[in-house]
């Protein structure tokens, strides 16, 4: 038992290894009916699984009743009941942590079966997993005394359903050869004891390399399909070892797998180290944090798209944004604000760039002489969150890239940001651009084909995927946005671009309630209607400084940072009109 | 210009000092007759004010018709225009930062007007306050040759309303004695320039004297008389200096000098400093940060008190916590998650310890060997914040304090925390308690009085304000709650209190799908339907390691902690049944 095991050759890890070349499309898109394919495949893997589960079982239960004679190690396996039969000696281990001191060592593992198979009748391999992808190659062989590992034990252990968690003990031991298949390569575990804490089905509703695999369609979402084509450009339909790739409805309708899958980890890791790095560059700036209602009285921006409910004997709204009450915080004597939450918004957009949940990193500040103070905020905010995370999360960004490909998201040099006015941006599409924007105009809001045009031209001139448009024209920005004094056709407010899509809009609010009200009226909105009428009364109690500010969609800095096929990838519970489960 | 000005005694400070002593009933309680009377000197007050301003205007309009001769100073002061007017070679200054480098050097400052008044003709004082009460005397003084400050200027300046927010220039001086009433007072600013930048109105809702006493009463709220006696124990009516106090409703419709008021300012604080304390401890800790949505398709806790709104052709539900996604984070690989966010209640609860939207800090984890893992967690949390809020936030705290007395919050001795089964809590209030508590029963939940009762008792009995009941009644507790294996009329659940209030509760869960059904059926839940079903579901997936958490409410903490009387002073934006403005 304390040999070290000849290798033998595990079946191949289902963790994804580098990705294989996009198939399908010239753009590496993947049509509806490779789609369709893949989902039938994944249908027969799946009931093949099935059969071979049932076959196992009752193999399992054959060799229970051959076995007449007593188990000398039936204390060391089973289902765990509520006491442990743990060695009291034996120490607890992570993977990630293991090491040289380990070695020879009982320890203690609390894991996920990831692959349990026979190796003849006496040996059985396992691969025991923990959260962030680590794995071991587990190794239990019948000892020749029947304790501590009884043949019945081995069959049991060969036979434990992938996804099961268990508690092993066992001896540290350095293999032969480093297990190529298991990310702790250097040990393997020489299990004395294994309890089933919690046990999987036979059949996995998805199985884990699936999930590993790159999402073969989003198409239950009703994506227009030029919009899903190009959003899709990265998905994969490849199958390399037979492994099928699911769809997103078959990932949400089986969200532990999902979870589970090492890219889903990547992806949540990236995110949360995002969120932290925007907190702690803010709290660093003097800015405090602090929390926006969701619930509110009116639908003050604007009324469309806006969650109505039932609040006792009124009505109440979701919050589309926190930008009042980012105002109000100014307005109360704050120079500097952040909120981190959830925004709503009730629009029927079945693509994958939209959600009607998603969390908005939404900042406020006192303006002292220009409102680029807040742009240079904003950059720096943003700049400081793509500069870290390359150092903090390079395992994971490799991770996500090997299963979802993408070219390095690419920055501006160290002290410069590429900043174009919006009719800067404009001349440089109707010069440069494609034959079809030829015309585009200063004084209109530009469409998604544009803004992505504009970004392909502002990478290839100026080498950077993060840049930021200036001056929106007036039309184009809403009652609040405080318009240039020296070209008032012009606004103090800009959008901030990732790959050619907007990832955060702001700009300097009119903090003058009479200037606010005529440009109220000017937009055409009565100044007494619900919600504006209290917004305009907030500037009349006292006086309040220039300021401005920005909301930053976080769910699509982290997509469109690793070029992810679809927004929905980066959030925990994705949000869409046609689904609110799981 | 240049000499130090005598010191002029300027009126009292509007920031509070220390508190008086509490007025009204024997445990500091305020009558209904109190409040109202308050009331009506507040509206007094504001008409007295309302006057005042109009003699002053007045005056300044005739002062200026009496001025043929050229204003040397005109381009000092007024309405600030886009284009700034200050020397390019001021300083920017804080004043928290303001030091003796400063002193004799010409700086520039952004803040408001507290206070303005003429001393003479030729002579005007003003404080100047910057966020955080850090505020600094400033001097206008008629130069004889006209300029820099003339005559009409300093008028000018004696009479900005307060709560205007200007731009000064001049020079930092040390005055002959400290300035008591401002919190620089080691240093006075002698006023060269001075622009109005954005003009408060000539009568404010509510002025910052009154905004910094505590609130007179809730009773907009319908508050239950006893509750409220009981909740108002430490708000005094007493009106010191003729400073009447203002009702929450009052603070709520002026939520612009709500906020600007030092005591709201600190609270602010410390409520950010809390919450990020409990986020660093469980990073530290190895907790991954999710978001949960608050979105969600059935009202599976239960039903009751959920709000219900129309989601294109289905309905939705806020979520009232995010506790079944975090055990699907669980569930999905992770060993350790924790979020911040918003949970929703839509209870008609009008209660100065109810909100329908208020924060939540949720925290679950893998159990290892036993449950009570989890409460080690969330006491080691709860302490971190405790104790290191003291230093972080210890002039917050003061100042808090001395607008609303509360007694030092009182924690167990370094490395012991008091726990006691929810039996053992029932048996020392029936053997200790008031006498109406005598016969509690061990299998009943408490009502907020007992909780009380024993909180009092707990506090002379272990000299602590911070305690864990646990092992709660079966009864008491949820479907998901998971049952002692030894003892099934109780489970592994329990609450922690702050000063004899509930503040987190939270326990193991059932991570069994066979044992969460049974449970489900025996609390009479039919396990097929909505919410529920999926729920279920979860652990069908794959095998789900056990696990627990909690769920703290942040409002409560914040509020108990100061033992506010209120836990909407502790909200950013407070939303009751009645109220969802601002």
């Amino acid at each position: 038992m304390a040999e070290p095991s000849t290798n033998p050759a595990p079946p191949p890890a289902e963790a994804p290894a580098a990705a294989p070349p996009a198939e399908g499309g010239e753009d590496g898109s993947i049509s509806k009916k490779a789609a369709k394919k893949a989902e039938a495949k994944a249908k027969k893997e799946a009931e093949k699984a099935r059969r071979a589960a049932e076959r196992a079982a009752a193999a399992a239960a054959a060799s229970g009743s051959q076995a007449q004679t007593e188990d000398l190690a039936k204390d060391n396996y089973g289902q765990e009941t509520h006491e442990t039969k743990l060695s009291p000696d034996a120490v607890e281990v992570n993977l990630k942590t293991l090491g040289e001191e380990h070695v020879g060592k009982k320890v203690e593992l609390r894991a996920w079966i990831q692959n349990a198979r026979m190796q003849g009748a006496k040996m059985a391999f396992v691969e025991l997993r923990e959260e962030g992808n680590w794995s071991i190659q587990g190794v239990v062989a019948a000892s020749p005394e029947g304790t501590p590992v009884s043949r019945p034990m081995v069959k049991w252990v060969g036979a434990i359903n992938p996804e099961s968690f268990v508690v092993v003990e066992g001896t540290v031991q350095k293999p032969l050869e480093p297990v190529k298949s298991c990310r702790v390569s250097n040990y393997e575990l020489h299990i004395t004891k294994c309890f089933i804490h919690a046990a999987a089905p036979a059949v996995l509703g998805m199985t884990l390399a699936a999930a590993n695999r790159p999402i073969a369609n989003f198409s239950d979402e009703d994506v227009p399909v030029e919009q899903g084509v190009e959003k899709l450009s990265i998905a994969s339909a490849g199958e390399p070892a037979g492994i099928p790739a699911a769809s997103m409805l078959t990932h949400l309708d089986n969200i532990v797998m999902h979870k589970r899958s090492v890219v889903q980890q990547a992806i949540a890791d990236i995110r949360a180290e995002m969120k932290e790095l925007y907190r702690s560059y803010l709290r660093s700036h003097g800015f405090k944090e602090f929390e926006p209602p969701c619930l509110i009285a009116a639908a003050s921006e604007g009324g469309a798209n806006v969650f109505r409910l039932p609040y006792f004997e009124k009505d109440a709204y979701l919050a589309q944004s926190p930008q009042f009450y980012k105002q109000i915080e100014i307005a109360g004597g704050r120079k500097r604000v952040f909120s981190i939450g959830p925004v709503f918004r009730a629009e029927n957009s079945n693509t994958p760039r939209h959600m009607t949940e998603f969390t908005g990193l939404d900042m406020e500040m006192e303006i002292k002489k220009d409102y680029r103070e807040v742009l240079d905020m904003l950059e720096g905010v943003l700049l400081h969150i793509f500069r870290n995370i390359k150092q903090r999360c390079a395992d994971e960004i490799a991770l996500v890239r090997s299963v979802y490909p993408s070219e390095e998201f690419l920055l501006p040099e160290l002290g410069k940001t590429v900043r174009l006015t919006f009719a800067e941006g404009q001349k440089l599409l109707r010069e440069e651009g494609p034959e079809e924007f030829r015309n585009v105009s200063d004084d209109e809001d530009m469409s998604t084909p544009q803004e992505k045009a504009l970004g392909a031209l502002i990478r290839k001139k100026y080498n950077t995927d993060f840049y930021v448009l200036d001056k929106f024209p007036e039309s184009a920005r809403p009652f609040y946005a405080k318009e240039d004094p020296t070209n008032r056709k012009v606004t103090n407010a800009y959008d901030l671009f990732m790959r050619g899509q907007e990832i955060c809009s702001g700009g300097q609010r009119i903090n003058d309630p009479a200037e606010l009200e005529a440009r109220i009226r000017t937009k055409g909105i009565d100044p007494a209607s619900p919600g504006i009428k209290e917004y305009v009364d907030i500037f009349r109690q006292a006086g309040v400084p220039a300021h401005g500010g920005g909301g930053i969609g976080l769910d699509r800095v982290v997509a469109w940072y690793l070029n992810l096929p679809s927004v929905h990838l980066a959030a925990f519970y994705p949000r869409t009109p046609k689904r609110l489960l799981p």
